[in-house]
């Protein structure tokens, strides 16, 4: 089930350096696209920043609409990551090529994706140097949302079977989000 | 072993959203720090862009000296990576306080860690803008190497025992990286 997560917890959905698939939506055409490289920039408000490419049609709608919704896909979803992620909105609805299954957007018209691990409703934060001379869009979060079934005492919990998130490697070669271990507090030393 | 990384797939040492050690040295004084918000900016020749908040002794060492090395720890490294994040190189040199055995850096003075993942010497690419705007730093990759017992056909291969790259989720909570799986290649729907 999706559940809301606090703002101030929005960072940890994207903490720990998973993949990522981008909706965007204007004037009635929509796309969704892979992203590796996309990391958090601030914490509270919970701001991220992505590397998109200046030609894909993701970052035409994103400039056109100043909208998009980040979401985590999960072990269950590889093909469908690297599929979205290996042909151009302009020349197919995905939507409709994947059968893919969305709740509509709560503040702008990026679709919501079913079967993901995490939904992050952002808005372009314009900053048309930064865009232009590095593909790097600033998106500052507004709503987030993570699948109830990974997640306790805010942080990622994947049980033992079940989807993870995952972590793109090269070409379709994906690393799911191991068990998580605690580091030792520092004793001494410092 | 340390072996090189051709520099054109320098970016798959990071494309999977790894936490990294950043050095940095200049007259004399050196530090080390925890970097989870580090990321490829670009492929060839490789770029990455990396958060380095402005009160920090890395970010003052790393505009005086312009350089810096990227490290990845690995399980075997969680409670250093945990400690090197919760203190200031200005009030403590870590590398004694923790006992750390490094090999000089090859482009610069900043040490490069035993027992990490892979190295990265990188130079930053001066943008004082969006140093001081957003924390981020560009930096141009000039040297790449990964232990070899982890490197193969160009791509991670972690062996079931021994050590992974991890993903910092919170606190101290640390995702190893899990085992590899390969998308199917998207047969219809484009």
């Amino acid at each position: 089930m999706r559940i809301p997560v606090p703002l101030r917890h929005a960072y940890r959905l994207l903490n720990h350096g998973p993949t990522t698939l981008i909706t965007t939506a204007h004037a009635g055409r929509r796309n969704v696209m892979a992203a590796a490289w996309v990391m958090p920039l601030d914490f509270n408000p919970p701001r991220f920043v992505a590397v998109i490419a200046a030609d894909t049609f993701t970052r035409e709608l994103l400039e056109a609409s100043g909208q998009c919704a980040v979401m985590l896909p999960t072990t269950e979803q590889l093909d469908l990551t690297l599929a979205v992620g290996s042909c151009s909105g302009r020349d197919t609805d995905k939507f409709a090529a994947w059968n893919l299954t969305v709740d509509p957007g709560t503040q702008s018209e990026a679709p919501l994706l079913h079967g993901c691990a995490a939904w992050l409703e952002c808005s372009l934060c314009r900053e048309p140097e930064l865009q232009q001379r590095y593909d790097l869009c600033v998106l500052d979060c507004h709503h987030a949302w993570v699948d109830d079934r990974l997640w306790a005492d805010g942080c990622w919990r994947f049980p033992a079977a079940g989807p993870r998130t995952i972590h793109h490697s090269k070409g379709g070669l994906f690393h799911p989000t191991g068990d998580a271990r605690q580091a030792g507090r520092p004793v001494g030393g410092a």
